[in-house]
């Protein structure tokens, strides 16, 4: 059971941004930049640059995940236990549909708020329940161009011969993944180049492997798209060694 | 200041639906509309139907604004004083843009939230700014196909001739204005036929008079549609009586 907090109704009107941080037994993992990643989405809401420095500073004694709740009235940060979910899906993969999100990368809206990791999460979760009708577990949107964009609640990362790819977080104006960013830096140390492309569907599919790259599952090989098994990658234990999991 | 609830962190990623009613000195205005499409909202997102029975039985001796709010793990009440900028509204009018909202309304996803009032509102408040950052007080959103939508906190009404009209919610798959239903089924007794029609910007602008409708507002003249001013309408006051405004 999470902590219980205290909020006016408007906060509850999802016009605020988070961050979802992995607690290691070191510390909170890659913590400057999910606190960057929300002082980021907080400009793009146009809410005022928080004070981080008590979350900085605290030390953190459990592990699990790390909440960082910022409105335009709190900042709560919170510690729950670490899902089981995440565990199941980094040991063994996910069964993943595409879907066209209905959205256009070349007509992005002024105000889109698609970059920020808000707490406006009502479509991504719907999303995700509609995949688990399918008996999926998770899903890929594609823009109306039938571009690769990102699932509801991770990047997602492939390898394509010696070439560790996502997707360009700007130019498909999708949520910067920190994970994703993370590994691709790795990447040569593993022998491997990084690479961000923007590509449709056949050409993932075409990719020696898929994961679904998040703070909290490291990564989540794809092991069926759009019902066709695929193979498991000899580089999923490699890569997710290298991020220490 | 509104009264603060106690809510669980999970509470806060806008996975719920509310309401907002108008809180007359007769009792709260259409409650049985509002209560029903928060029941179809809640449908919409998953969630169980909520037993609005206290809601209903609930004595209101005060007016302003009543919010209601369902999430998985909350169902809350809260009265509010009745906001200056609605009444202001009403009075004045609002100087309005339009704005392609980056989606087709032909390729809506499955998993679509757009008919239920959900809490995840960041993209309607963050397009709200966008307006006010342009000098205007709010906007209408349009589909990739050019058809007229809905504003982020209302519905768009317009009247051709006789002809009092609104979008069609479901074609459109926009939100149910209850305060736009409720004007429609009233024209009969102002003389004016009432129809839902998908129509184009231009259409809309060689109407004869536009409105956003929404409970506390009422109805706000569009006074200015991307920059060129718009004569007031006789009907203003007409149709806001009716309204009982």
């Amino acid at each position: 059971m999470n902590d219980r907090i205290l909020v006016a109704p408007t906060d509850l009107l999802g016009d605020g941004v988070f961050e979802t941080v992995h607690l290691r037994p070191d510390g909170p993992w890659l913590l400057d930049r999910h606190l960057a990643r929300l002082c980021r989405s907080a400009s793009i809401l146009g809410l005022p640059e928080p004070d981080l420095t008590p979350i900085r500073d605290r030390v953190f004694i459990s592990t699990g995940a790390l909440r960082i709740i910022y409105t335009r009235g709190l900042l709560d940060v919170s510690v729950s236990p670490f899902p089981e979910t995440a565990l199941r899906e980094r040991r063994d993969g996910v069964r993943v549909l595409s879907a066209d999100r209905g959205i256009s990368v070349r007509r992005r809206p002024p105000w889109s708020i698609s970059a920020a990791k808000s707490l406006s999460y009502a479509e991504n979760f719907a999303a995700r329940r509609w995949a688990a009708r399918q008996g999926a577990d998770d899903l890929i949107w594609l823009s109306t161009e039938g571009y690769v964009l990102e699932a509801p609640t991770a990047s997602v990362v492939w390898l394509a011969g010696d070439e560790l790819c996502t997707v360009p977080p700007d130019e498909a104006d999708i949520l910067p993944g920190i994970t994703a960013a993370h590994l691709l830096s790795l990447a040569p140390s593993l022998g491997l180049r990084a690479a961000e492309r923007m590509i449709t569907l056949p050409e993932l599919v075409a990719a020696d492997a898929i994961w679904l790259s998040s703070s909290l599952r490291g990564l989540a090989e794809v092991t069926a798209l759009d019902g066709t098994p695929r193979a498991r990658s000899p580089w999923t234990g490699r890569l997710l060694a290298a991020l220490g999991f």
